[in-house]
């Protein structure tokens, strides 16, 4: 039995190269974003709240960021008649709001990050610019 | 009048073997669950997060076996209308979705098992699995 | 800039292994303990309430295998002067109390071991059987 | 009688270069660090945590800025017999473990940063760093 196995962490810089890229693409869209980027186990690695964001969306960013780096995928993607009950049941935490996007290299998560104070589209670019900014997988657009 | 009665507790051998159990079941399946047995006080008895399975799955999971051994039935057959209002009264823990449930010997309920990560089905068959390997009684499939 | 870093993660196995390393060691004891196991970044990965052990010190078993794996040490090496406001600014989770040792291969810490429901002395002692059981590093006794 | 009253606030730019300055420094000293800065009203603008911190330590750099922030004062000024009762009457937030200062210009107080995961020396040279690299008021040395 082997008692670890091989795994990738996502640095430091990288977390806060993704949240001032995200943070630069809301503000070429003239607003103001709570950006979250949580590694694997959902713990935060960087954040930044922009002037003019919402205060509130600090926590939906989180959530997304958090959703996406557990299921490994967009936020977004879960049955509609399901995500009220699955959002319960997980303690609050697990969102389908859009603008949570998984941090993957070669297919391998470690970590998310999430956007919140725009719209679900706006949200995501500033995510997706994250991601960009890294070199990290992209989603299917 | 009497002040005592006799009751059944789960052992902890039976709980930390209906989770190796269920984790084996997940592994012949080729997925990764969380997997929570709880007693009849709903406290945790025993739990695993396999690899590969999704972090904020562990309170969905938690939360199954909470609910299966509070009800002392499987859940999922909640009034669908009622489940969202049940849920949030109760405080969150009451949760409806598949995968949960509970631990009954000749009819006595001595806990629940929740299992969360995979689809309703997978869920189910996992948590079943658990009951097997303990000689509990099986729901009706 | 590299975006990701190699790391190591404990299996689940490997967890459960140790939880149930930690339990046997109790029993020779002839006591009921909790026992928890946490990844690097402070997630359960197995748990195990044995029969008699402590209801309550199901969290302090947790607190200590999170602690451990936080500090990359065993508990009860923070400055007594200043456990307790250290662990009032942590959210009550960093705790001080024997019985927790970090989980290293090789000097790097892939998680924690916490036990709680014996004295310092038994905690630690079971802890230390978790560790042995999965061939993990062992600190100075 | 006028109902409003001029103020200043931080701007994300400035507490996200702050973040990245108390970083460059801990950097320096060959540590990792968590790194905080809240607004005046203790709510986060910006975090970073680095590579190597200690997790429980995200907590303590939190809370250190929220007390810096509050109490326009470098924490660790509190009268130590009474530093438990006020954190504890405080609800928890307020700490008196060196580490965090507050983010004054000309006086006039706009928030706060925390460090924590070092030595107390550390983290307030660190978080000295930060000041610096904004151009913010320097508390006696």
């Amino acid at each position: 039995m082997e008692s670890t196995r091989p795994a990738l962490r996502l640095t430091h810089e990288a977390a806060l190269k993704a949240v001032a890229a995200a943070a630069a693409h809301a503000g070429s869209l003239g607003i103001g974003q709570n950006i979250a980027v949580v590694d694997e186990g959902g713990n935060l690695l960087a954040f930044l709240r922009m002037d003019g964001a919402r205060l509130l969306s600090r926590e939906t960013a989180l959530s997304k960021a958090i959703s996406a780096a557990s299921h490994r995928q967009p936020t977004a993607r879960l049955d509609p008649e399901l995500e009220l009950k699955l959002a319960i049941a997980a303690g609050g935490r697990l969102t389908n709001l859009e603008g949570g996007l998984p941090i993957l290299f070669g297919g391998l998560c470690v970590g998310g990050i999430g956007v919140g104070s725009g719209t679900g589209k706006q949200d995501i670019a500033c995510a997706r610019a994250g991601l960009e900014a890294i070199g990290a997988d992209l989603p299917d657009a």
